[in-house]
């Protein structure tokens, strides 16, 4: 059969309409065996909340991992009737999309479906909630085996390396050696660069974006404020809140509050909010309600969040990406050394106005690649919106990211997909 | 006599050696009339908090007003035995400088002294702590006569107008009628601009120093989290925890975590502390305790600024500062007709790395006070500790200051200090 998707000089063809993968349920497999942890601790049993899109080929060759962000879950594409908007898609993406309100749609649903950037006419698209979670995969929500209740904190301390980890086992119980690509935002793309170090003979192609090898230390400070927000919270009881009828929700309210701003850049906030009053053309004179628009907003933001997150799958996740830094863990402080041993292609995508996770994390990959003569193509998309961009940029992502999973398939490395 | 402080080309001399004020006490002294609120409500009675640096001239035309920022107070200059460092000069502010602890030196007494920028050789300088404070002056913690009890949440609203008026009225008692100049960083410049607006005659120059007309949006959003950190803390207790024995210190922490992460640059922060761990080399796996240096660092200032600072002030303060907006107050939104009546020399300073007050915020203050024909100089300091450079580089700050107001003298336009 002819090539239907190929690379072209500049474009890419999509094949059939743009659509939606429609409605999806999340399912949920339990693991056969133990995860090992960095800690040292072993965790069993291990669910997995996953989903699945596209259809798997026979030779099991087309396999696109996508992974979520800090507040994410598996739900990335098509519509959910169990979940609401909220659920996965708060915030600016939400808000900023019209006649999505009350679908249910995927936090990514923008890139993946049929002709979109993760095309799933020719890909199997699978999203896991990440370990650690709380929506389906096992995290500190999750019943200790020892105790019979749930961990709370005594949960596992885990890392990037141990979510990598535990989505390997979970693809093996698929049948699934090989991946096309794995691909993810924020810590999504952190999960990316990992499969790649971790396991290089696995991997084709990797699509970090708006991510990094190491967060900066404002990063950090941004991260250990949400967590102190957190457990300074007296609800929080130590980490032990399930069974008391309390949980941290003044605390994990400002600690996405915190999110939230670093999230987005100072002009999109301006844009959107500038310094507009809330209720009047005067100020009330008070000190407990907002007075402004932008302070009214982060309250709703605040109290959306605490509604569909577990405060400590916050906590470990939140520790799991500061953490992350793969010169250390890999090259003794080279960042050079640590990716020695990448064979993948790697696509990196950075956004101009994100300041969380700034295009000069992503050059910093994309400069350690090409001294060692890897595949690698760094695109920075002038954006405004910073951080969330990920999730808002889907219009200018997608060109980028077709031609370079098209570009790998007309190289015939592994997948015949595009000629099917 | 002959100048011997004048404007040469590019220096100034100063008189003498640069040192000290030496050994300072607060004091203290109420005022006589009630002071009218922005509100609608009066505040009676109203003790002030305030130092005094140098002589004041037969004339009584040498004084310069200091204004200080968010978590200062009257101690500005020389050293106080009754205080202890971190009262006035935590953070980055204390320990950039060698050989300063435990001498209790003022916030800006690196500014203020004999041969500094604002030279106590021939200006009589006064500080204040300003209205809403905790440190002297009448604020939240005060007695409410009316009930005999501290104010809590029913202290009345304040604005950056009411602390203006609030000095305007102390001088009133110290039968000082005219000002030589007001000067301040952040909040305290917006006190500056707030007097040159609302007494243009009494004013001759005023030094706005990374500071801004109207804070923006972003700025907004990091007040609004500090305040709801503090407010969703159970300790507050609705403002009135005062006799309480408990204090919202777990939400002010995190308040002032936020805005220390916000008072410095990220390569500040990166050169700082890097992603150094906090006790070893390798990572324990932990939640709970801090595990890298920027983590420890903010704990401990979360820890010394609950320690000195009413949570209460907090709240007033930081919601008089995003209030603060002279176009939308005295332009009809207009900042060019805001300042139409200042007749004061303006002296701006900003800083290349602030963030949180970005000389963009000078500049337009800057350019309306050109349109309009009024003297004026924006001086952006290439410097890269962000907002707190306006208590860290004295030495690149102290000759643009005593140019600016030597030039004042040598215009011969009100004062003849300079020819002493």
């Amino acid at each position: 059969m002819a090539p239907t998707w190929t690379r072209t000089t500049g474009s890419v063809d999509p094949v059939g309409p743009i659509g939606s993968v429609g409605p999806v349920e999340t399912q949920h497999l339990d693991l056969p065996q133990p995860v090992p942890l960095d800690c040292g601790r072993e965790l069993h049993p291990v669910r997995i909340a996953y989903e699945t899109y596209g259809t798997l080929s026979p030779q099991r060759d087309n396999v696109i991992l996508v992974c979520h962000a800090l507040s994410g879950d598996a739900h990335a594409a098509g519509s959910s009737p169990t979940t609401t908007d909220e659920t996965t898609r708060d915030g600016f993406a939400a808000e900023e999309r019209d006649g999505t309100a009350g679908k249910g749609l995927g936090w990514w649903d923008g890139m993946i479906g049929p002709g979109k950037a993760f095309d799933t006419d020719h890909f199997f698209v699978v999203s896991t909630n990440l370990l650690g979670g709380c929506r389906g995969t096992t995290g500190p929500s999750s019943i200790d085996p020892a105790t019979g209740a749930p961990y709370g904190s005594d949960f596992p301390v885990i890392t990037v390396a141990d979510m990598v980890r535990t989505q390997r086992a979970f693809l093996d119980v698929l049948g699934i050696e090989r991946l096309a690509a794995v691909a993810g935002g924020s810590l999504g793309g952190m999960q990316a660069l990992e499969w790649a170090i971790q396991f290089p003979d696995q991997v084709d192609a990797i699509v970090p974006i708006a991510s990094t090898h190491a967060l900066h230390p404002q990063g950090l400070a941004w991260n250990a404020i949400a967590r102190e927000s957190i457990m300074r919270d007296p609800a929080w009881q130590g980490g032990h809140y399930y069974d008391t009828g309390r949980a941290p929700e003044a605390g994990m309210g400002v600690a996405r509050m915190v999110g939230h701003v670093t999230y987005l850049s100072a002009p999109a906030l301006d844009d959107k909010f500038g310094r507009r009053l809330q209720f009047s053309d005067d100020i009330r004179y008070t000190i407990t309600e907002p007075e402004f628009e932008v302070e009214s907003y982060l309250d709703h933001q605040a109290e959306t969040f605490v509604r569909r997150f577990d405060a400590n799958t916050y906590l470990y996740t939140s520790r799991a990406l500061t953490y992350f830094d793969v010169a250390r863990q890999y090259g003794g402080g080279s960042l050079v050394q640590a990716l020695e041993g990448v064979s993948a292609r790697t696509l990196l995508i950075a956004f101009s106005s994100d300041w969380l996770y700034p295009p000069t994390a992503s050059r910093e990959i994309d400069e350690a690649l090409r001294t060692l003569g890897k595949p690698v193509e760094l695109q920075v998309i002038d954006a405004p919106y910073g951080h969330d961009c990920f999730l808002l940029e889907e219009a200018r992502q997608t060109p980028l990211i077709r031609q370079f999973l098209a570009a790998g398939s007309t190289a015939g490395s592994t997948a015949d997909w595009a000629a099917e």
